[in-house]
This record gives structure tokens, sequence and C-alpha cells, in this order.
């Protein structure tokens, strides 16, 4: 990078990540040039940021995610998500998709030699094996946008991955940590997406909620670090201020930590090896702190948890299909169709429900992210 | 290093540091063969380290640090210790000695292009710009084994050291942490010399309870990652496990943690970049930590500290008067000569007393050493 201009793409540029990485892109106006613009269905946002960055590519595909889908879009060129991904312009493409969408456009990205910035953690869920081998056959790179991927990715800089003995993903526990067993039965969305520590979106903060989003994580670290799930812990840490951690083989720990601000990991990935000031956020002050907690983790009140965690143990389609109940099942709860201890029973009936199958090939996993979906519907409905 | 064995030397082989790293050796006996052992008075122990690991070259001087002072040892090739540092067949020189002895073998073996593992500070308190300019024209390389600069130094791995915002070493407080200033008056060698989390040798385990230490730390920091003394901030840390932590210029902070155990560090420091198992260490568990404490400093109740940061920020030769005078003084401490109090007092005024030199050439920094050892060793006998 240095002093040349990289030109970029943001996929979800509506949403949390991809607004905050606009919010960035603006503090770093001389390094990045924005060439494409794809969001789901906030056409007003998209068109606001399209005047402010002037990207070339732009698409608003009403979260059809296809090019039959694309919605024309006046003074602009129109173009599916996965072409604007794979476009020959593009240097560095931000995925801040949420749940499927990112997908194809981060396998045509790293099949084309991108650098891909990843946000969209269910695209490691779904098809980590596929994206591992799209960016060894096309040379592409994966930069890990999740704080807590990013913490990790941090600190192994300049270090091997043989080298992992543990890593340590830090959980603040969530909206409901201090929520007894009862009360969870009762929790609203309101509560469930007040998150004590992060700004995020609705989905991954449903999933915070759970701590199914811990088990996403642990199986996105599997892929990008390849560490295998058993030597993979999760500490409750409440104040969300260490990130994440690694345990070397000769006893030797290194941590990540910081203000809870996605615009650091946003611009980590965006600018490495580079650190540029990033005046907006925050400096953390330790003597502040006064104290960073570590306690363990109770499986047994978070089931979505365990669940993701022994998806990930099974493999192959079983964690597309949890991730695709999960999905359902959010969008159940925050639409008021189901309650929130129901979220875990649904994937739990899905998961049970699928034979199982090889993550080996696209197909396979389209097909049991589909019938996922349909089935986790019907069991929405079956609530009385 | 890889496959190959890396032929060491350990200089200050008797003493805590010394004998850890023997002990590390003893675990990695594939890795390296000891080429060289020095000691100062232990000859008995020196001895038994010849017959195990059968270096060619030992050198017992008695602390002359000179040829002429060597003592003849039966059955191996006697050299002073500098010849050693510099001997054609050492790769990797470990200064494990204390106070100057290390000075001028360090600087031999940069010059002589070798590795140097350095655990002994004071060779960067009193000529950290010869240090420097000495591994800069024989390509030599030092890495550090002093655990908060080896946690800076395995964080900056793959970091460069111009994004570095702030440097923060921690500080246990030491053995006296929780004594009020009027204890302190009276407080004896063996309770300042029961260090809290940290077995070390005697001299550095005063400095520590002093706090001097500290200083000399950030000394040490400011000429191993240049980085300016007025960014490098010191917070209390009770507990010893973070062993320091970098601040980047994004906002971002990495820390490098574990058990307190010296033989991480070495290790470290031997083997880099890899990072064997070292059984012998226990696993850090932040689960049964609980938490992490952090505070602020109190300057006024370590004096020793702030007549450290301020010989820093003078530069020239008060760094080395600053080092020379502790040593006396701590000497006379630990000797009952002086009470606890006195260290710093005797510090202080032998700063005073110095004019000032230019720390660019070894006669002057030896020289200003020579004066402040004799001066302070007559305020040694002013007490009444």
């Amino acid at each position: 990078m240095g002093d040349s201009v990289s030109r970029i793409a943001v996929l979800g540029s509506t949403g949390s990540i991809g607004r905050q990485t606009l919010d960035v892109v603006r503090g770093l106006r001389e390094r990045f040039r924005v060439v494409g613009l794809c969001a789901g269905r906030n056409v007003t946002l998209l068109e606001e940021q399209a005047r402010e960055f002037t990207p070339r590519l732009v698409c608003c595909d009403g979260n059809g995610s296809t090019a039959a889908g694309v919605i024309p879009f006046d003074g602009f060129e129109c173009a599916p998500m996965e072409a604007i991904a794979a476009d020959p312009e593009v240097e560095l493409v931000v995925v801040a998709t949420a749940g499927k969408a990112g997908l194809i456009p981060t396998l045509k990205a790293l099949e084309a030699g991108k650098t891909v910035a990843l946000a969209n953690k269910e695209v490691l869920v779904m098809a980590g094996r596929l994206v591992r081998e799209s960016a060894r056959r096309g040379d592409g790179e994966i930069r890990p946008i999740d704080s807590e991927h990013s913490a990790i990715w941090q600190v192994m800089r300049g270090e091997k991955n043989a080298n992992i003995r543990r890593l340590i993903l830090t959980a603040s526990g969530g909206a409901l940590r201090d929520k007894s067993i009862d009360e969870l039965q009762r929790v609203t969305p309101e509560q469930a997406l007040s998150h004590p520590t992060w700004q995020m979106g609705r989905k991954v903060t449903i999933d915070s909620a759970t701590l199914l989003n811990k088990g996403l994580e642990a199986i996105e670290a599997r892929w990008l670090f390849d560490v295998p799930l058993d030597r993979i812990e999760i500490v409750l840490h409440r104040e969300s201020i260490v990130h994440s951690v690694v345990e070397f083989c000769d006893g030797s720990l290194k941590a990540q930590l910081g203000t809870p601000d996605m615009r650091v990991p946003i611009q980590v990935a965006l600018c490495y090896p580079d650190r540029p000031q990033l005046p907006s956020v925050a400096p953390l002050d330790l003597r502040q702190m006064g104290a960073l907690h570590f306690s363990e983790l109770k499986l047994d009140r978070y089931p979505c948890l365990s669940l993701a965690l022994e998806a990930g143990h099974r493999g192959g389609t079983f964690p597309t299909v949890l991730s695709a109940a999960d999905e359902v099942a959010v969008e159940g709860f925050l639409s008021g169709r189901i309650g929130f201890t129901r979220i875990p029973e649904i994937i739990d009936e899905t998961l049970n429900a699928h034979d199982g199958g090889s993550d080996e090939s696209l197909d396979e996993i389209l097909a049991a992210d589909a019938w996922a979906r349909e089935y986790a519907e019907t069991l929405l409905g079956a609530q009385a």
C-alpha cells in the first residue's frame, strides 16, 4: 500500500460495518478510492453514499444477490454484487454483508486474487473449506474484521500458526448475561438488542445474547488460523477490552486490546501493515479501567453455543445448517413470532433433522442452506 | 536456527538468569551447544556447569573482567569474558551478568556480528547509544531478556517501530508496595528481597523495591525500540501477568502475558522466531486469575524512579552515573551500611555533583562510571 491509492468495494455499505468502513475511508481519503458500493434494501442511504464517494459501480439488489435482482440506479453503472467483488479495478473488497449474502461474492473475489476484508462471519461458518480453497487457488488474501479475529490476526503478525497452542476467544456474555434462566423466557427483542459494550447490527447482537455468535466465531477461527476446534477456548470477559488472546507453545501469551469500537479492526484490515492515526477513537487508559475480569463461561446457560460447537465438531454441512436455522430463528424472534428461548430449540430441531453432507461443493452447501431455512421456517409456525 | 545447532556463550552463568538459561538449554540439547561459560566468583558452580556442558572456553575472573584477572581453570581453555563474547565459534551470547560487567563484552559481541540475548539492563542504561552503534557497525542483533522488554519485543514482531504511539511498562510495585513511608525507614534487606511475583537476583530485587528498576527499564526501552522517554508510561499491575503493552497509532494495543517465570523470555530470546514447548513452565489460566488490576503509579512514593527518569531525560552520562551510584548504594544497603531510604539520597547527591558528559565515547562513559562509584562510596561512609 504505502503511498499508492487502494481501490476498494464495500459490500453491505449501508449496514453497521459498512457505514463504519466508509467512516474510516473518510479519514483516509489519500489512501482509498471507493470503486464499488453494494446494499440490500436501503436505497436512500446507498444513494447518499454514492453521491459522496462517487464509485463507478453500484448495486442495490433488494437482497436478491443475483443479476436479475439488481435495481436500476440513476447515474451509476449497476452490476450484481459478485461482479463488483471480482471487477478488475477493485483491489480490496470489504464484505460487510450479513448472513449468507456475502458467500458467493467472497469466493469470486478470492478467486480473482483480491484482498477480502471479511466481516460477514457466516461466510466462513457456511463454507470455510471452500473459502480457503478459493483463496489458495486465486492467490487471494483474507483479513478478518470481526474484533476477536482481528485481535488474533494482529497478534499473529510475525508469528507462525504452527506455534499456536490455544486460541482464547473472549466473550462479553451479551445483553442478557445477568438475567436468570426464568427471566430469559420473557425477554423482549428490545432487551436482547441492548448489548453492553458493542454497537452492532441486529442479527449479530441477538447472536451475542444467545452466545451462538461465539460458536460461529470459534468455527471461523478454526478456518482462519488452521487451529482445531478443541484448541479454541472461550473465556468470559465482561469489559470487552481484551479482544482475544493467543497462547503459544512456549507458554507465552499475546493479546490485542482496546476501546470496543469496530472502526479499529476495520482500519487495521484496510491499512495492513500500516497503522495510521484514527483520532475519532478514544484511547484506552488501563489505569482508568482499574481491572479486567476473566471467568469461566457456563455452557449450560447458553444452549446455542453448545449447539454451535457441536455442529463445528461434526463438520460437513452441519455448520451451514446451524447458521441458516439461526438466521431464520433470530428473524422469527425479532419479528415477534417466537420467544427468546425458542431460538436454540429451532436450531437444535433443524440440526437433528439434517442428514449431513460434504462441505467441498458449493451446490451441496447451498442445498443444505436452502433445506435448513425451509425446515426452520416450518418450525416457526409450529409454536402454539 | 531451525534444524541446525546454535553455538552459545553464557556470560554470568552462575547468576539467576545464567542458571535459568542453562535450564532452558538443558531442555533443548538438540538446538544449542554451549561453547563458553563465564562467571565472577562462584567457582564451585561454574566447575559443575563446565563438567555438564563441556564448553571449550571458560572464564572465572573474580569479577576482574580483564585478561589479567582470569583464574586458571583446570581442563578448560581460559579466556577473558570479552574474548569469549567475540570468539569466532560463538553465534549467540547470553549476557546475564549484572551491573557494568556486561558492557564491554556486549559491545565486542555486537561488533563481531553476534546475536546478543541481553539480560544485563545496566549495559543499555550506561551506554545505549554506543551499544546501538556497535550493533549497527558490526551487524549484530540484540534480543532483550528482561520480561518487560521481551514482552514489547514479542509484541513488535511483524510491526514497525514507527507505528508505536506509547510503550506501557507494567510494574508490580515491588516487595514494599504496601508499606507506609514511615515503615520504609526501617526496612531490612530481608524484607526488600522478598519480591511478590518474581524470583530474581539480589541487585534487581532491591531495584524493584525502590522502583529504580522501572526507571532503568524505561531508559533501556528507549534504546531498544527507539521511542522517546516521554512516550513511555509506567502502570502499576500487581499480578505481574501482563508483562508490558504497546499502544499503536491506530488505537490498537497489544500485550504479552504469562506466568512470571524468566525461563519464558530466556527461551523466546534463544529460539526466535521459533517457540518450542517449555513444559516446566505452568500454563496461565486467565479464568483462574479472575482479574488483572491496573492503576496509577504514585511517583512521590518512589523517589528512585523519579531520579532515574530525570537522568534519562538529561541524557549524556547522567544515566551512567545513576546506574553506578545505585550499584554502590544497593550494595551499601545489602551489607547493612545504610538504611533503605538512604538509597535515593545517595543517587540524588551523586547526580547533583555530576557535571555531565558525552555518551558517545566509551572512555567518557567509563570515567563517569568510575567517578560516580567513588563519589557514592564516600557518601556511604558519610551517614552518621
